[in-house]
């Protein structure tokens, strides 16, 4: 069965011979786009979709976020941005609120997360464990994160677990041993928080390496509040992704240019915690390939939201409207390394926003309002 | 008819005796509340909506928007964020556009973006006229507005038409001459944008003077460029809001502080021009009275998300997430000197938003994601 969405305003295809389409039409076939072009010249098909002159873009990809957690952090986002004192136990708070909770508890709570999202036009999301920090803990967080999405993230480097808080050492052993086996058979990637307080580079490097001899490639969180070795590992091992890449110097900006490492930025982290947004004006100029995430979390960047990150990136990071939701879609699928989605093109997966204005720019222009009209995943009207 | 809206996990009511109510339920007859308190005491009604915990307050009050305009300056935005020169008319682009659209155009537009409000949890909105510059087309954008809300502002000093370019008393005089006496009868309140470049402190008395002798209650566009006299002059004509209020001398904070009029500010204005933002801290810490509102209009602030509005200010201008909320709400109402709305009370309008989230701070801490997940206007399901 075909489904024609036709009278398309302005189609962004993320296609280099494509470009963008006005009057444009696609055509779904299965799970697949089958067909793009000027509405006039569309094929016949059973189902039509008027888009009225509206714009349509493809599915958000949001290529970071931590969806398998359990529990509350409203009291200390609310602390935090009061000027309160809170003895917050920030990423420990949440793995103890994690471990405590059951299976379904879990499995909810990604498929909602996933479902406001996808509401939201995203249609491929990436998520990871890391609140768990066992195990068992670990391998149940990507089993049931398995079960959402293909775009799987072992984390158990987020933090050394509190168990380990006086042996980090150990903890690394853990995590490249007995918890990357377990971890490894429900997981496309491996993850490290490379950061002061939590892994140096040369632990950094153990788990990474560890991770990739097992068949999961590497993805760093790097460089997000100090400057630190993050990004250069992440380049040097042939990362998918250097996310966060708040504090950079010339040599990291340098390499990710360089290398085929996407820059992964991450607006909402900086939007909610109140600390300096990364420079995407800086990494675009020096050639790197940028992609924009949401960082969905209950401690750091609760929002699950890309065209909030689209319009803060634009507003805060020195990136043009259409290069912001370029990030959004086509960005995050280099940086989850699929050519299948974040485009619209003949073959592509069909995953297609549709918003309800004329044309992508008010992504930016409208900041906070809801303009997603209608969303399709695989083929699949949402 | 009695309508009952209970097992509310967390009311926000702005009312002093009544506070934060957990636990609570709130009956609605015709279109006003009629009872407020624990669910468990709730007396009986004929409907009955379950909240299932979630978090419920009052409907935004948005004290400050320019809906009746025509055309659209996505180019201009865009050449702004991505720094292409573009020779922008500013306001002159959507007077000449509002002028050359019908009745029925303008008219279809002020619904779309009350209705785009409403959805987003905004039940009482004002709007402006200020787009047509002429008496006929002044007066006509004030009957169109006052066809969708009883909050009309008559603001033919928006900026000097242009055909008076060369002879700016003579616009002043049209202004405080034939077009209020076209315009008064539409409008609530009279409003002059005191800025350089537009119209000064001698001009803007005269304005707000004249439209006080008609009737017409002031309210000003003050200090939002540069410092200037419009605050000052705002607090000693008694208007009801100095809006913008981002220039402030510590002489115009005290008179805030000091007078009845209402300090509104407007983040999406320096959101979408990367303007620096109105420091609320200093103006709550002085005593002033803030609210927040979205200014929504296709040049500056193309917003119409309270929801928005309330992340920012918290994000940038040192308020905390009930303090936002506060000034969304019952601050606009007295941007408005309303006491039957931004309230939930016995007596008070029965409008009532409802988030799908456990507690109104999640507002700011979940920016950017449409939370509101049922309205009632004046009493009835949105
Ligand atoms: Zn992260
Ligand atoms: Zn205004």
């Amino acid at each position: 069965m075909a489904t024609v969405i036709t009278n398309i305003g302005s189609l962004l295809t993320n296609d280099p011979s494509l470009g963008t389409v006005e009057d444009a039409a696609v055509v779904i076939e299965g799970e697949h786009i089958a067909w793009v072009g000027p509405a006039d010249r569309a094929p016949a098909a059973d189902v039509r979709h008027d888009a009225r002159g509206r714009a349509a873009l493809p599915g958000f990809v949001d290529s970071h976020s931590h969806l398998v957690f359990a529990g509350d952090r409203t009291a200390e986002f609310n602390a935090r941005m009061s000027g309160r004192p809170y003895s917050a136990g920030g990423i420990r708070t949440t793995v103890a609120a994690t471990r405590a909770a059951t299976d379904a508890e879990l499995d909810a709570n990604v498929a909602r997360y996933i479902a406001e999202a996808l509401r939201q036009g995203t249609t491929t999301v990436e998520t990871k464990s890391g609140y768990g920090l066992t195990v068992e803990d670990e391998s149940r967080a990507l089993r049931i994160a398995a079960a959402h999405t293909d775009e799987v993230t072992y984390l158990g480097a987020h933090i050394v677990a509190p168990e380990y808080a006086d042996d980090p050492a150990a903890y690394v052993d853990l995590v490249t041993g007995p918890m990357l086996d377990a971890c490894a058979p429900h997981a496309r990637w491996v993850d490290v928080f490379c950061e002061q307080g939590a892994f140096d580079g040369d632990q950094a490097r153990a788990i990474l390496t560890a991770g990739a001899k097992r068949g999961l490639v590497p993805r760093v969180h790097a460089n997000q509040l100090h400057h630190g070795p993050g990004v250069r590992l992440a380049v040097e091992l042939g990362a998918a992704s250097a996310d966060h890449c708040t504090h950079l110097t010339d040599a990291d900006v340098d390499a990710l240019a360089q290398g085929t490492t996407v820059a992964t930025l991450l607006p909402g982290a900086e939007f909610s915690t109140r600390a300096a947004y990364p420079d995407a004006r800086r990494l675009l100029d020096a050639g790197a390939t940028v992609a924009l995430s949401t960082d969905c979390n209950p401690g750091s960047s609760f929002t699950s939201s890309m065209p909030f990150c689209i319009a803060v990136a634009v507003r805060e990071m020195g990136m043009t409207p259409d290069e912001a939701v370029v990030a959004a879609t086509l960005g995050g699928a280099k940086a989850l390394r699929r050519d299948d989605v974040g485009r619209i093109a003949p073959g592509a997966r069909a995953d297609v926003t549709l918003l309800d204005t004329p044309s992508h720019v008010h992504l930016a222009y409208r900041p906070g309002v809801p303009l997603v009209s209608a969303v399709w995943q695989r083929g699949v009207p949402v």
